[in-house]
């Protein structure tokens, strides 16, 4: 049987640009994960690992138009956007250079012996080693930050984990090219070209994740696709950590005050939000709970005369195009679903923007309109109208986990009077970031950021951007009665790397 | 249909000494877990949270003796061993006290507005909140210090988790005392008593992990019960962490200069650590790469005298004493394989220790030999003869994962002559805690504690024992744009709690 053909798609055509690969067999799923096993011991050097991090910042950088003219022939996102993404990706690269040389994420512990303790506690000396080989499993929607040179690869590097990333199908080309970059980034500190391994096929996918030598994965697409994956992992004879993110639907809650105060405002910025990268992102506000009423009208008309306004756009590939129209004809179809604006087919490729609303009385109990709590992937927001604030959080307490929650209080609830505090913690729950006056699109590469979120949002209690991924890719170790001679530099007492550290129950820095 | 009883049992007669309760049902697994889901308000301070876990230390401390014959009467453990097992519970329950007095766990870091970053830097601010109700699963072989106020218990309600315990039946009469004595230490401080449920009986512990309101579960036991239960929670709607210690074989490496050196003592060392508490420790060392030659020899007849000496002993039931009659007398019916001193049947209710050796070229390759790679809980232990490093290297890479792996070496290895540090590297992958010239038996409560490793040893990359075993039951959560006056305290700029914290990237302490 032939290998299956890779190709490259132009999404605003689509038409077959090129072929670019074929799809991996097992043997070479083999082959390539055992190739990057090998690396392990060349990034075993933290100095190595962050220079190795920095040269690929900069490569990617110096590659830049190219990389962007590529990224935007197969995925339609357009140069500005892409050249801002590739930025990120590379500052994204260069903090966790710098997060390797701070040493912090080891978590070094070191105890002496103390015979008073119950039991005696003996010399223990505990820090973090790297888990291994990490399967990436590439997005759609964000060719560069969570793909090939991404935050899962980034930090799973950064980590001392060699990584082999299974390509997305709607950017083969452009993958192909940055895993070029970052062996040629690779190979200038010595390390193999195998650190940073690239199969294509859904079925590679599959045989990655079973590899016995696979020892984690990340992983930022669909629930389908995702639950898929984490069955598979969980099912190993040795189970293995599978971080994946999967989908949310983004609650935002506008207060009556914060309605009366700008609805107008915000019913543009909400439009902005949810039609930002034709509402291709797993940040969208895909559920607004907005007050009856004038205030909430008022509101209703502002964000409908922003979307009418908004270009049609092309999505990234022709069954994502499939889906979002289908699943805009599903919601539209339920009763008592308006739709001010209708989303739909734009031209043969494009898609256009739209919202629908229904009153929270339709969601207070399970029935045919939970589908309006799920997410749909596109330029489309569900506009939820509550009578108080009774029905506003029975609507929350129906919700799946979530990457974001959202209010928008007015400025006397921001100052504290008012239940702001109050619900502030009634969305704490719901997610992983809590927003205040804000919208959840734009997640910024921060120590103290957190994405993810409660199930199907992530599948674990770990974040995929910020210096706390890194986190994920560890295991701790510790090492009991050990001379000094034999341990490593960094648990020594004198601590000659100068790492943050916890000494005899103290905390150093 | 009747509710089954549940009966205590003595090991030492096989009889049944009283009907403690009745197997728990679906609704009053469900009664429990909802009881416990409302307790969540009252452990959200953590002063009253620190103030519980020093009280039901004083109150379990108080109630010692009582406790003690209690736990004697199920388990024959024998008082001195379960009084010194009741400290280190109340150690525990102080030390996480101590903890959250602190508040490092919380993980809290600050990030002010930055618009120079790629892409701009919001106000962002993150710390660890709880996850909800954590499932605990008792163990039978530590009453007190893995059971219903254990590890798992101190650190969930440290975190700031209420729990439900699924009793172990060895020991369901102390289960119900020990969980009457937290609930009364709870009600001096306003928690209400569900915070600690318990329920008994096998479909009780399946219901418990498939409850939506429980959101994680601890466990120690077998890697089948485990694995069934890890199953079970990855296959939920919803999956939650589970973090499981399921087996371990514990692998202690001689060298042929340690051997040379001492190998009596070292003899006498293995015997006195395989035979305590009657070899029914999660990480007694089961398999001993003792080389070849005149310096193992001498191990191996110091071993065996010691374990000749060793007195029968009551395992904890009958079952376990079945399964390990059973595993014996598979091991020893393998070809190649010798018993210096054959473990086996006691009296009617005994066991007696012993020891059996192969020669390491046995297990080179996949085979009916494998099941010596396998735990068999009770006092047995596999001794491995190999003629060289290579055979030792390549028995050890075919081991699974393990709590402990330990290595002896000589004076001169210790003091970094030789390949000691290399041996530390090459032990390093194989397990959660590497010991030098100690043995694995012994467990402390310490900060820089590991009890964890690679499966089977546990489900997770986390550990059961000290204090960063309360990472397993939080997740982060960051706040954007929250103005001070919604934030909770612990994420103000002014930090009126004193919370170590990294603020503007920079470590706090």
């Amino acid at each position: 049987m032939a290998a299956a053909p890779v190709w490259s798609v132009d999404p605003r055509t689509g038409k077959q640009r090129e072929q670019v690969a074929v799809e991996a067999t097992a043997h070479e799923v083999d082959t390539a994960v055992r190739a990057a096993h090998e690396a392990r011991a060349a990034l075993a050097d933290r100095t190595v690992r962050a220079a190795f991090l920095r040269t690929a910042a900069d490569r990617l950088q110096a590659a830049g138009d190219r990389l962007v003219e590529a990224a935007d022939a197969e995925t339609a996102l357009g140069p500005v956007r892409l050249t801002g993404e590739l930025a990120r990706t590379c500052f994204q690269l260069r903090a966790f250079a710098d997060i390797v040389d701070e040493g912090a994420f080891l978590g070094v512990v070191i105890d002496h012996p103390d015979d008073t303790a119950t039991p005696p506690i003996p010399d223990l000396r505990r820090y973090k080693v790297p888990l291994g080989v990490v399967a990436v499993y590439s997005a759609s929607n964000f060719p560069f930050a969570f793909s090939v040179a991404g935050g899962d690869t980034a930090s799973a590097l950064a980590a001392g984990c060699p990584v082999v990333v299974k390509a997305h199908p709607d950017h083969p080309a452009l993958s192909e090219l940055v895993a070029h970059v970052l062996r040629n980034a690779a190979a200038e500190h010595g390390v193999p070209a195998g650190v940073v391994g690239l199969v294509h096929g859904f079925e590679a996918g599959l045989e990655l994740i079973r590899h016995p030598l696979v020892a984690a994965a990340g992983f930022t697409g669909s629930v389908r696709g995702g639950r898929a994956l984490f069955d598979a992992a969980a099912a190993r004879p040795v189970p293995i950590p599978f971080h994946g993110e999967l989908g949310s639907l983004n609650p935002v809650l506008v207060t009556e005050a914060a309605a009366a105060e700008r609805g107008e405002a915000i019913g543009t910025g909400l439009a902005g939000s949810m039609t930002l990268g034709v509402g291709q992102f797993c940040v969208k506000p895909g559920l607004v709970l907005v007050p009856s009423g004038a205030a909430g009208d008022g509101l209703v008309k502002s964000l409908t005369d922003a979307v009418s306004n908004s270009e049609a756009g092309v999505l990234l590939d022709h069954r994502m195009r499939d889906n979002f129209l289908a699943g805009v004809a599903e919601r539209t179809g339920l009763p008592e679903v308006d739709s001010p604006v209708t989303p739909g087919a734009g031209g043969e490729h494009t898609v256009s923007a739209g919202f629908l609303t229904v009153a929270a009385s339709a969601l207070a109990e399970e029935g045919a309109h939970d589908v309006l709590l799920e997410e749909c992937f596109g330029p489309v927001t569900v506009v939820v109208r509550y009578d108080d604030e009774a029905e506003a959080t029975r609507v929350l307490s129906r919700l799946p986990g979530n990457l974001t929650a959202t209010v928008h209080l007015s400025a006397e609830e921001a100052a504290g009077e008012g239940r702001g505090a109050a619900v502030l913690a009634e969305l704490t729950p719901l997610a992983g970031r809590v927003l205040v006056n804000g919208w959840p699109t734009g997640v910024a590469v921060a120590p103290a950021q957190h994405h993810g979120g409660p199930y199907p949002a992530t599948t674990s209690t770990s974040t995929s951007v910020g210096g706390t991924a890194i986190e994920r890719w560890l295991r701790p170790v510790a090492y009991q009665g050990a001379p000094e001679a034999l341990l490593p530099p960094e648990l020594r007492d004198d601590n000659p790397l100068g790492l943050p550290r916890r000494f005899n129950g103290v905390m150093e820095v």
